[in-house]
């Protein structure tokens, strides 16, 4: 990549290993069940995070809207902190698409304690004035950079299965949150019914993602993908980048996160910053500046002509994300060039 | 009534005055606009609240649910309390008439503070992950006894006029409200674009609610109660309580707030009761058994047998509701029914 | 009343006896299930049409659209007739409530054939492109004044049974259509699963109209009733007129029928006039001036004038409704004022 | 490809050319507007059908849905034949994503005429009982294999100005179209407001369609892209695909069809054999068995032992579509295949 691009793990570019994959594989019409390559990453994926079926989907958004809409009764509820992205930043579309009515949580790092859920939960054969809760969903790792421990995971599921209730895992960067806690990435999934995780973003393939779950779960969402439109022909070629992602980029992501620890720690000793350690688990990292007179806008534009790729504050947060194509001296380069630009 | 029906003030029957107007009433075609007695109580509600227009619609989870129909585009947010009857009582209804994502905020009481409502807010034209905000909705008075303040209101609605934002308020009870506060309804409706408030329940009405608001909203909310099945036809009947119930009952409320507090009064002395004061405000008394051994089934059954009607307990909690059919002797005989239950 | 209004049936005041049955009418709260009227009315109208139970909502388009919400499925199809009031007059709200896709047959006099219906017939099982059929709706009396025979309505009961399809039977004015082909109204119903009817219209009940089918439909309809805004609490005043619509006037349907042929008869000795006797069937008489140069608005306002209210022409054509209140002598009073305008 | 396959163009695979093309293809990060190669096939695809702007879909049925989703306000009406591929084949979605409510027209060649369109269409400000009309549709290529002439297309455009409304193209098949009418693409989609067209099927990409239109539609298209999950990484790849599709694909349908004509005439002499001729006007040829006891199923075994793929059949019509790995001696290796069976 031409840039030292920490605007997130998403502009992650293709190694040459990969594209040889996707440029050699065998592909078929999908929507036959033709495919050959979908099939095998589909059999992989569901393999790996011990459940008994997979669907490849377009994008992770796609593959968390799909799962509400394959879970979810249009009109039940689902129980989910505020912070997640499937209502930070898909648009609203659990509205559109399962229409559903979110019970959310206020939980800036994602994590949701049984007494808040079990507040919730609620059947509409109650009381002719309820509805019926009908999914609890979770984040791991959460987009906060924080990851939930095993037994936060399991404390949502057993009040979960006290009730009789499915749980939607988001796992867009669970191989992240697995690389953090060390744990094989099934000590997670067994806590979820249905489980999304990207083959984009830290692994590298350049389109989709993986929703799994039981078979059952898994064909009637192939029929709920069709109706959203993402029934793909010769989707074999993204296929194949995404069984590299599994089987060779899945396990080095433990790179990033000692890139984000040396980013931080590097960060922190510059005098007008001040690190969030507390959410230093994954790939990113958050910081303020502790001096308001910082010109951040000015920032991006001095990094841009330097070659480094930053987005600008939200809601006085700055965040770096590290990736594949972030080595370690690039992160030197990125402290020495903010650096010089606090010292201009 | 033949019981002393203490489960809500939704049970009231109709004085015989408020029959006679319904008996008399003149009445109309109103799909055709040619109900004259729907027409003079829209009118009135109207002035009452000091809104431009009004409309009579079938119950108050209907005027409810058609305000957030008539305010939000689909797919946008609403930021509302989590306790709100909107959410808590209505079915979910958010979810499938007007399509929208719930930004719940936890507050037991319905008050909402400026910062939770502001973190929340956000417009689709600032990033391609958002959708935007279409409504604040507020309840008062509130379901769990509170009363809104003056500037609990004012706060709320400052928030929204920053970001150009309509305030919607269920006023189920909001004669309740001002009562309790002891200030004209005006001052309470002047912090929202929309109220709904109910003619029936404390107000004996038997069937129907208002919605008000400026004209274009009215116009085009009189649009969705037809595609919602609310278009009636010789409603005058039902108008002709309604005027009754905001002529002459709506300032008696104090009565059913006074007998509320004589009835609190009298349980707390009860030894194995205790009253929550704290939402003591309208004609709702809160109570809980301190001792764990009440069978509270068989306090219903007694009370039935003693002509008193009252709802079980909902999470710990009893709930006794005064209205204008519970007079202050009918306060001591339920007091000394439930002494004999639990001396019993 | 004071004018002759032809506009339509839905304009009919209530009778004095009717006004009594109401004053008289014990009541309760019905969302509790204790309004005695409502429960005595809903028993009555499933009798009436041989259904094993009944609910009472606010208006026919409700009772539609409920009835689409209950039966069938968000995303499946409804095949009907492109003529019909649900689709014509409802606002499009089966796209907003249910959330179906409608499978129009174009048929402007609301009869459909089997042939037609079958090959719009489908399940999600058969093909990954396929949504499933989920109800057949068919109207009588159909608002084009068309009345369809028994053995109309016994073929798409019969296409339905073969495909275990529901058929839901928009009866706005069933009771005009018994009274056409002169059987008992379960002749009717029998060819349904579910039937609404009007209480208002011809049978001159201020508000209100039945949904009826099975006891676990109606359970189903209840709980949903309750989310679309529908429940209501001391209903019984107009569950009283419904009692008295259908027991004392359902009956005296065929005088409106003869005042609507000894008007169409009138009508069609009229030179510039030409009465469509093919859907001369009940309440409703069709015509159209053969001369173009007849100003319908100044008619309108010329009748208006002579105390007598009728629509203006909708496609070319002019409807004139018998009921109730328009009386043998009223049908000539309307013939001669007509007279007069044409030779003016 | 390793069979001949009938079946659809859909299964084409792609040629080496367009393969290196996708494996040098620069990339980026499309959310954040970074892809290049995505950007060039936008602005190619724009100007190839002379529209504003476009945007890569992941499927023909996404662009479809995401093109209502745009026009369309929820509830409102689209009126479209009843065979288009919009309501046949995409799983009912019209009334999840958009929810609208279709007026369909029975038109099994999709051909509409302007007073069917005409008495369909109707405002929400004309009659409170009215929906407005948002959109009328057309597909060309029709999915029966027929091609809609420029005058068919124009006569519709033309009632949709009249009434200013907008004409969404399914041209799913616009190139097969173009080369049928033997016109410049830019003279049929010069009678629409927005096209979706796939570069898939004949054009041999793997992956993916377009939406056309104005500035501001796509602007609005490009948001909802994301709410319903379509927004992509480094799609690159597959727009490259696309590139290549456009510049050396489109040119070469005529092959394809000619093939078509070959196979049909070739089949029709066989004896038990009735080709449609009228719909013979792309690559699909569709036939019927005169005599009733073929089998079918045992006709499709028999070819997939001889490396032949095809669909079995349905509403009793064969479909055999010609494509780029359908050669010419490929048509006569499966006519003989064909009477081989026949004569067994």
């Amino acid at each position: 990549m031409k840039y030292i691009d920490l605007r997130s793990d998403t502009v992650t570019e293709q190694p040459d290993f990969m594209k040889e994959a996707m440029f050699n594989a065998e592909v078929g019409d999908d929507v036959y069940g033709d495919d050959p390559t979908v099939h095998k990453l589909e059999v992989l994926a569901a393999s790996i995070v011990g459940k008994e079926a997979a669907l490849f989907v377009p994008s992770g958004a796609f593959g968390n809207q799909l799962s509400l809409f394959t879970h979810c009764k249009r009109g039940s509820e689902v129980i989910i902190a505020d912070s997640n992205h499937i209502i930070a930043h898909e648009v609203g579309a659990s509205s559109v698409i399962a229409g559903v009515q979110l019970r959310a949580i206020d939980s800036p790092n994602g994590v949701i304690k049984a007494k808040d859920i079990e507040k919730r939960i609620r059947f509409e054969d109650e009381d002719i004035h309820f509805p019926s809760t009908s999914l609890i969903c979770i984040e791991n790792a959460h987009s906060s950079g924080n990851v939930l421990t095993l037994s936060e995971m399991e404390e949502v599921y057993n009040v979960a299965r006290k009730y009789n209730l499915p749980v939607h895992l988001d796992g867009a960067r669970i191989f992240n949150a697995a690389a953090s806690l060390d744990v094989d990435i099934k000590e997670l999934t067994k806590y979820c019914d249905s489980v999304m995780f990207c083959l984009s973003k830290g692994l590298c393939a350049p389109v989709g993602s993986i929703v799994a779950g039981s078979k059952e779960f898994i064909d009637k969402a192939r029929k709920k993908r069709k109706l959203l439109g993402g029934g793909l022909r010769q989707s074999g070629y993204l296929a194949a980048a995404g069984i590299v992602a599994l089987e060779k980029m899945s396990t080095r992501l433990h790179e990033d996160h000692d890139n984000a620890k040396l980013l931080a720690e590097e960060l922190n000793k510059i005098p007008d910053i001040k690190v969030d350690f507390e959410n230093l688990k994954i790939n990113m990292v958050f910081f303020k500046f502790t001096s308001t007179n910082i010109d951040t806008k000015a920032l991006v534009k001095y990094f841009l002509e330097n070659n480094i790729k930053i987005n600008d504050m939200e809601n006085g947060v700055m965040r770096f994300v590290t990736h594949y194509w972030v080595k370690k001296e690039d992160v030197l380069t990125v402290v020495n060039k903010l650096k010089e630009f606090l010292n201009a």
